[in-house]
């Protein structure tokens, strides 16, 4: 027995097709289809959620690596996939009820039937702004807390080196390094973000990459006795300037190596035997591997952020059809902190 | 007041200057000299012992990179600097007496002045061969115990692969994995040494590197499935190949990369970036680090031996004046298991 429901429109983002490398606006679609808001009764464990604000992430792109264990934003003709923060319409899942807010991976559409609902998690907390749920206080705030603390393991007065400083990832993990007492300095690529990490996150020092010519040099003016602690995200040259700078026992938290992505053959690091000499780890993480400390992160960092004493920049776009223009900006390093893109305010 | 004693002879094996690179017999010469078998009573905390056996061990060899964590065993006219088993012939020392077996960093000579002796360990188990304690029982054994247990972090039914495998790290660090269940594959530089592997060690895969000319296609065959634990003593190539077939979360433990330290520039090590895609861990450590396992370790090591569980394989030359080519083959691979010198019989 069929129940003739009435359904709504819902306005997606859909991908041409598969993608290599980083995606450009035009990779992407908008177009208007319709859904009912209500699941149909034989479906079961299923959420129905609008979404309200979309993520752009570093990770949505085209790779040649294909690992079966991660999701693909890119398929054709499919909305494209990815974080965001969503309200539940209806739900057959028993761990879901109606106006729950959520956050985990949807798709760039109005309203989403969410089926694998394994990453979702429920937002208890809505006294801070709900899109910090795609950001300081979702994917990535946990991927600079699992990195820092868990593979850095820092110590008051570390010396602590971010690249990439003002993403989403890099200005937690800096601004938490701070917290513990350690000198951090932040590389970035342009200087209005140099400026955001001295004036707004209180680093020690930020320098702009695309301005220097010589990392090595750079890297031991700002830390002339070494660097306990790298958070990775760049790789190639600025990892072979960092292996020279390490100090004895130094740990590389490797969250990516973006610079290395779209070469058809990855740059040779030839300072690797450096890690002998000196006895450093290098280690490579995904933010999958420690979501079982969700609870305890939220512990750390909902004080701060209700005390002020870190600070988080997002760069907002308003409605779904900003999404394609925004995702590209993210992979020209056009955006200043968090890129997020409104879809309906609740 | 001084006192007139009698003096004994003492051969030395001294380096004729600083040496760059991999050690020559040529670049040592033999010389005898006299010393006073008691030690002057003005001098505190020292200890005078009489040589047994003396270790060669693939650090002593000249470097670039000068760490002064590190000691040296080349100085120009000075007894070469290396591991040994030695018994206290006299003592200032509170912790030692005359009578005492010691393992620790001595001198090339028939008698060697100890003045520091934080390396030294007493030796409590004397029922195992003194010798051992150049090897097993020694630095390398710790060395080998540190980085599987410590870095590798081995589960049963865990993939090893062991590079150098017949070295004297190597072939406890494959031994004790195999004997926590693990699936462990060699790789060594001739094919007497690959018998050794499958036959008295009883590795699953052993295969002789020098007749190999794609590691990547040599890896792939002995592990199919992937790399958990690469117990690097090589680099440059085979880390290559490694980086290709570890598994998700795989352990890369870098004892050394011996094949790196005599070139000029460094090979660029191109699959490095395989450690994001793969969330590789790759940790280099020096077994100065972990002596304080060392009661810890014996208590593991000590009934394996007594049971037969593990096999040891030493190279064993008599007399001091054997020490510059016993050296030297060590470094071109003519060796077969850890490389002792006999300098004296209890």
């Amino acid at each position: 027995m069929e129940s003739i429901e009435e359904k709504v429109s819902n306005k997606q983002v859909l991908a041409k097709d598969y993608i290599n490398g980083n995606p450009k606006a035009t990779d992407m679609y908008l177009k208007s289809s319709t859904i009912s808001l209500q699941l149909p009764p034989d479906t079961s464990n299923a959420v129905l959620v609008k979404n309200l604000y979309l993520s752009c992430d570093p990770y949505m792109r085209g790779t040649k690596k294909r690992d079966s264990r991660l999701f693909y934003s890119f398929s054709p003709d499919s909305p494209i996939i990815g974080y965001g923060v969503c309200k539940v319409v209806d739900s057959t899942h028993p761990g879901f009820n109606r106006g729950d807010l959520v956050w985990g991976v949807t798709k760039w559409e109005e309203y989403t039937v969410i089926t694998i609902t394994d990453s979702l998690f429920k937002i208890e907390h809505t006294d801070i702004p709900l899109s910090y749920y795609t950001g300081i206080l979702g994917m990535p705030g946990m991927t600079a807390y699992a990195g820092l603390y868990e593979i850095g393991v820092p110590k008051k007065g570390d010396h602590v080196f971010v690249s990439s400083a003002v993403g989403a990832v890099g200005q937690l993990a800096g601004q938490l390094a701070k917290l513990m007492g350690c000198y951090v300095v932040g590389s970035a690529g342009s200087k209005e973000k140099v400026e955001i990490l001295k004036n707004k996150f209180d680093f020690d020092g930020a320098f702009n990459y695309k301005e220097e010519h010589d990392f090595n040099a750079v890297l031991k003016r700002y830390f002339p006795e070494g660097i306990d602690i790298y958070f990775e995200n760049v790789g190639g040259d600025m990892l072979e300037a960092a292996l020279l700078n390490m100090k004895r026992r130094g740990r590389i938290v490797v969250a990516g190596m973006i610079s290395q992505y779209e070469l058809d053959e990855p740059q040779g690091i030839k300072n690797l035997v450096n890690i002998v000499y000196k006895q450093i780890k290098i280690e490579a993480f995904t933010v999958y591997d420690y979501y079982h400390l969700y609870p305890k992160f939220l512990e750390t960092i909902l004080p701060y952020i209700r005390e002020g004493k870190v600070t988080y920049i997002e760069d907002t776009d308003e409605g779904l059809e900003s999404g394609p223009a925004a995702l590209e900006r993210l992979f020209t390093g056009q955006n200043a902190g968090k890129q997020v893109i409104v879809v309906a305010q609740e």
